[in-house]
């Protein structure tokens, strides 16, 4: 289902490996870096809920292990039996049909079950996902090693929850305490936009199949692109800063109404986690406290904001199919979560063609998120896993420092609401 | 500038009249068609905002005035000052950069100025516009000509508006008074669906020139359509209630994530306007309370329940440029506001092709409201007109019977937020 | 029942009419001088409802006529049938037992009935109280005539409610319109406070019966008073500004938990309905937006700044007991409503002895409501009239500029929530 | 200041240790209580905040501590320097005149300090308390061992909170977690009310002087009591369900108007932690959900519960003294926290004259909590303590089955406001 054609596992995976070794290396490897982001945790990181759309870090090494359990291990292993029924109450984010979730505001009301009890879960989750592929069928490995597959793609997609929700529950503590203190590439001077055109007519876009892909990218087809251009380069805080010393904020013809009446109404002066002290800005970041680099890119803008700025500067924002043309013939570089810096880096001032494509910072499209023409969710309850959700929400494209690189592909759709900037998000500008 | 290329004007005024005379002739009848509207109304039913959306009927009635006077005699005639410097606080709607306008949700705080000064405003804004058609240069006419237009259609957008804002109005109030006792054509049965069948290809789409549009219909433009299937009539009552019994309302899998929220939040289990009397549904309308009727068009329905009945259904809502292409060869007929009706009615079965294409209920479509590519706003303030709404709202096309057959065309894009329903609203499917 | 003993009316009637023509005259005078009040009004001006405990005009005039109809006509007079059965839905206030009354709080929802219709309810009901009186038996006059006396009570409350509603309704629009534009006399210069001692003992509170009193000022009761000194007048604004200069809203220690919260809550930084203009106080009073007068009494402030402001002059509120002890041996004098000032005046310098006790404004008391030991509320439904509200209120003495002198009594307990200062409220110091 | 007139000391203490020695042990004891209460918790439990006005367990460990350094070691100890500046911040309850605090509904937010960082603040407040103690010089014990008693018995209230507040945190897990699995005595059946008698007269309330005492218990006063009868033991849960089954939380007639809306708003129709588990009523308890028992007292009632059972009984609650005098002459008995049984127990049937008097759960009085004539409060910024919370809240008496036996006093005053019941509160009758 997931996987539309019979594809040639990749992933960094050895294609020498049979396909049970490849799932089982690769199951091995994004459990176990899930867990590696948890190491500089204390026990207290784990429970709590700032806001609604912020998930403690309990809850995602719980939920998804429970995504495991309810789509693959109870409907796979005919002797697989739940430990623990009350977690599919607490440990289901959205899924209805699958029967009614805890209230997505009150998971940071649970001490219990606790951190401990947590990763026995998780332990026992794996234990019988090695005993499915060591004892399947190969009929039955057929069957359910696309929902392992959606399952682990669903745990890299936590995994950058989890660094985001830790993010904005350590932004609340006056001590700002750091998650991981680490030191990342300077950012060098940037020289200014450099503009790419591309031609009108009419293109192929979404997932060309031949490996694994969420519905929301199939299928593939046709589109009119008008042309444009493309800047080279993600917009630096230095750059926002000019806007916002320019009166960015303040001045509603920069902005959608909406988005002036949630900058009067929060007071906003500037991105999420900024701060002035003494007269510098400064950035809350996942190594605690920092001056703003000007040189690195801006982060942390909702969607508001991001069209505001293109606004100021004259520019507008991309179409999820024009990000697309751009990217296709490109190779996929940058600084994904891989590279463990949990903030974005400056461009290479020395290298031509279109820069910071991928990783860094998600780049927000004017391109509301709808299906494509043509489009199926998924079957049975994973259909809930992406077509309901199109509606008042905006399409982000390139992955960020926060995103799995094995996870990223070229037609992957990323959306939220416009009002959100908690993700790693961005500006790339189009004209 | 809002009409793009020199046009011969239409709007059902004969052309053997000069340009002014024709303008003069369309100022007089929108501006009367305004009172003929309040003729019914009692001093009381002028003043009350039930919702921040909807407004009092004199504050439309100043509003509209209050645009003459701001966008064009303040500009165009140099004698011209204003007898109220107050109004342009107190009736400006959204245009900030006039001027900060009074709080939306304030405009039913205002018993003064009285319904009879208002009135009065209307006529001293009336003799002004008179005076300046009579007495300006062609020059002067060529430049103001456009903006009189635009004044006009936006007082006749406002006629809509304050005929579904008296409607909230009176439905809140338990004694149940009619707008206006009318009678209107019995609905005839409605046989199943027919679906119409049009080929994929570039079209091009959007408002051709030569005649007045807004800026958000333009530029024409190139686009790839899809092959797709269009039903020949719009979704009637009788069909809703089909939609309900079967559990349409309480089944999670028929609806957008944010749509099912928002049924559980505010208990939605009907359209607006309906309560069930005696284990019949009955409808509040302009006419008073009836029993629903059902062969009628469903109204008052939000996109979340269109594109919920269209999943039940197994259809899905058409893209705005899917009903364009249908539209585009036929003849705009149906229920206007000119027959002064002011509910949908039935189809005639009698009839072949594509039914209620115009007119009844504006037809949600699952376009997000988006720039054009090569979009322009209106220059200056006007430019607030349609620009900055582009976000988190969808396309209805097609006019409703509260909707000026003159004030009408094919390109015309109407849009509102996904949860509101007050407006004549309805249901066209396509697959 | 309210009448606890026989007693000789008064109220300015002679006491040589017989008790039937006493208490018609009295009818007629209360009557009309509700329409006296309601006469500088446009059409406008009866509808609209700003916050939830301010009711529109025309609620008043509908509710005080719904009241003789629901607690008097409809049990006392066999052949009565109310016209409107559905004026009982809209037109209860709080009395629960006599059915559920229409949301508070969607009071201004009502375009109808409209005022004429309004108009004629009350003629309606004011018929067949005369009929009643001119025909009932000695015997139905001795059981009636206390429920037609607690009936003309109730309408002198909503008087003064009335006028406060339309207020508070007028001070929203931007235009400041007034009620009536009057002239009142001018204050003089007052000298400062002297302070009146009053010795420790046992004294009896509450109405001594002989006369009418509401259930809440029965029974007359032995209290202990410890010794305390009252102040010989009202807090002027002069005194209340020097409070505001000298910091007194930013500093909490002299504030209340609650109220601080609500100060830095609501922004709160004078008293309701000032606003400065070009560095100068002003105040929006019935007559419209006036410079404050130094010498006049502060008004409309809430239970939390009384309170501030006492503890920042060093002395306290008074208990409701202390004030009554005070005021027992005077003459009722002061500025009621008859005086057709409609605002507080400046006290007397030349006058001795305990000044504006009367009248004025109401004077805060740092006592709770609460029920006098042994009370009974009033029979059957009307016993909701006073009991039910004896919680988290704080009781006010002496009368306003608002009041009716013959509506009030030294024994009188205004009560109000400690937030709410549309009241004719203010300030008298004890120590 | 805090304790009137030089007294013996006592709660529990020998007598014939020495000043220092007994305030050293008492200290000594305090403390350790509040660790032995914090025993049975994982670090999970530390960390949670359900609602405003119930705290983290951490943050009433850390509370407490930081409540001995600003009040008693940085005034006391010129040495003393604190080693955490931001947990005057963090840690600061409400102590406006100490500083900022941090905001009340943002203590859930904190996982920093940690709670092993938080018990090191514990020890090293701890070890300075005790270097003072061995230090000091007489005068200087003289001036600072009152305080050491108010923060004593301040960390006795909070050892209070810190079980109710966990009470509510475990009540809001699906689990259900106990915080202690532990047995109590079973309740007897209880023999209906008998009624005591008390005379009329002028009696004296108010702490009398020689032992600690918080502020708002000064001065003992005369009042005048009117003659009333109490009942002779709690209402049960047995009684309260008549209550309740009688259609006691459907009927207006019972409330008061403030409490029937919040029936209304909140849909209340039994006591906090109630539920209905396949018939039966169940609540949840410190030892983990239960069946209710019939013959314990109710609890977790808040005054609008207690005020409509009361009247729905006929009855009405006590004024505080009338508590007062009834339980002047009485022995202190009843289950406090020191029987560890963290439930209220039934009363013992073959007992007579008044029972439960003490312990068990507070008593809800219907007199507003306000200052005795001639209040005065503690000096300096513990002049927060009490006085800035008389209005709008009730008081309580008794004690509870989580109050510390020797923190109690028959003149104690809690209070709380009207809507709140996650406090161990009962009823006891008057009439």
């Amino acid at each position: 289902m997931a996987t539309q054609t019979k594809a040639t596992f990749q992933n960094g995976i050895p294609t020498t490996l049979s396909k049970r070794e490849q799932i089982l290396k690769r199951f091995k490897e994004v459990r176990s870096f899930t867990m590696e982001l948890a190491e500089p945790l204390e026990t207290e990181d784990y429970i709590i809920q700032i806001v609604e759309h912020a998930s403690p870090a309990k809850w995602h090494l719980a939920h998804t292990s429970w995504f495991f359990e309810a789509f693959f291990l109870e409907k796979a292993m005919k002797s697989y039996q739940t430990k623990h029924p009350q977690y599919g109450y607490l440990f289901n984010s959205y899924y209805l049909q699958t029967g009614e979730p805890h209230c997505r505001n009150k998971r940071g009301n649970l001490s219990r079950p606790t951190v401990k009890k947590v990763l026995d879960y998780r332990q026992h989750i794996n234990e019988h996902v090695f005993e499915f592929l060591e004892n399947c069928t190969d009929e039955q490995f057929e069957e359910w090693e696309p929902i392992i597959e959606v399952g682990l793609h669903h745990e890299q997609q936590h995994q950058e929850l989890m660094l985001t929700d830790l993010k904005i529950m350590f932004s609340n503590n006056p001590l700002h305490p750091a998650y991981l203190e680490k030191s990342r590439p300077k950012a060098l001077p940037q020289s200014d936009l450099n503009w790419h055109h591309f031609d009108e007519g009419i293109y192929e876009v979404g997932h060309p199949g031949g490996s694994f892909g969420y519905d929301n990218e199939f299928p593939r087809h046709k589109t009119y692109i008008h042309d444009f251009e493309l800047a080279d380069r993600l917009i630096t805080n230095g750059e926002y800063i000019n806007f916002m010393e320019s009166g960015g904020y303040e001045d509603p013809k920069y902005w959608l109404d909406e988005g002036y009446a949630q900058v009067v109404e929060n007071e906003w002066d500037s991105p999420l986690y900024w701060q002035k002290n003494s007269g510098q800005w400064h950035q809350f970041t996942l190594n605690g406290l920092e001056p703003v680099d000007m040189n690195e890119p801006v982060t942390h803008v909702n969607y508001y904001e991001a069209d505001a700025y293109a606004r100021w500067a004259g520019c507008r924002l991309p179409t999820e199919f024009e990000w697309e043309l751009a990217a296709e013939p490109l190779e996929v570089d940058g600084s994904f979560v891989d590279a463990r810096h949990f903030h974005p880096v400056g461009a290479n001032p020395a290298k031509t063609g279109l820069k910071q494509m991928f990783g860094e910072v998600w780049q927000w499209t004017r391109s509301s998120y709808a299906a494509y023409p043509g489009y199926e969710t998924f079957p049975g309850a994973l259909g809930e896993y992406n077509g309901k959700f199109m509606c008042n929400q905006y399409v982000l494209r390139g992955g960020s420092c926060a995103t799995s690189k094995n996870h990223f592909r070229k037609t992957y759709r990323n959306f939220f609401h416009t009002k959100f900037s908690w993700q790693f998000t961005g500006i790339r500008l189009a004209r």
